[in-house]
């Protein structure tokens, strides 16, 4: 395989907020040239795929960003050095109430990789009891039991649009058509 | 269904660079209360999937924000104001050296809505002719073509984690299955 690495030269952060920094680095090409690159940091983040009776657990929530109302699955961003496993079962508990028991890992998502760093841990749960659910104070959300037949048809209709959801539902689809 | 939108008071850029700019931007929650909003602005990228034999054409790239080197479908961003399906057919083609013709829009894809506001058209090309690859002058990537086969086993193992890539093969995948 050929050489492909970039060299950091410098880390020029631009930007730090509260969920984001931004660097624009001086680096060099495979080739010995420099360039720039944009970098989001981001800690990471924690999605879990809940299914049960045949209905599939989704968030349905304003995202600043797009200035629209997504739907998606339980889904928040790593605390500094928060294990994953643990961020997806307290994000699934804050948005939905629900305690997740026996968590697999399906994903480490990479959402975007054309500037990000962040990578998504996609756990599925097997099992969850019902609790009380506890939003942050800047989240408002409501949780919908969707049928999983009906999940799969917004996608094809674009009504799910959000890539965690949608890697997560594919591949449930999948594992549950093929033997 | 409720009331979820947030209002945008002042947007306050924080960064603009040559791929993405960035936003702090004063906002009014749902409730009346005041917050702030972390942005990415992004002009939207195009990605192409294209099988032919029972191979996909995939792209290994260094992407510099995670340091590793990714497999991915075509794709890249749109230049300012640029038709989505133009860009798709210009990025297959400065990639791979592929001339595609009757693409169909498959997705789009929202990779990360907690922070950007990235579309990604994801499409699918029923037929390409061969032309010459012309990457940009700070692009080092390889052009591979894989069996479906080895692609699904590569996102079981986690060797294909980029998000627009897992979902347009699963996609592929659940098509071919199902009638």
């Amino acid at each position: 395989m050929k050489n492909f690495g970039e060299r950091t030269l410098k880390k020029n952060y631009v930007f730090t907020g509260k969920i984001i920094s931004v660097r624009r680095d001086d680096a060099l090409l495979p080739d010995g040239k420099p360039c720039t690159r944009e970098v989001v940091e981001h800690p990471g983040g924690a999605a879990v795929l809940y299914v049960r009776e045949g209905k599939v657990a989704l968030v349905r929530q304003f995202r600043y960003a797009y200035g629209e109302v997504l739907l998606e699955i339980p889904a928040g961003k790593l605390e500094r050095g928060e294990d994953p496993k643990r961020a997806a079962i307290r994000e699934l508990s804050e948005e939905t109430g629900l305690i997740a028991e026996d968590l697999t890992l399906r994903f480490i998502l990479y959402p975007t990789p054309g500037y990000t760093d962040e990578k998504i841990y996609i756990y599925e749960a097997e099992a969850a009891e019902e609790g009380a659910a506890h939003a942050d104070a800047d989240e408002f959300l409501d949780v919908e039991y969707i049928p999983l037949e009906k999940a799969y048809r917004m996608i094809d209709t674009g009504e799910i649009r959000d890539g965690k959801t949608l890697v997560a539902l594919q591949s449930y689809r999948l594992r549950h058509i093929t033997p």
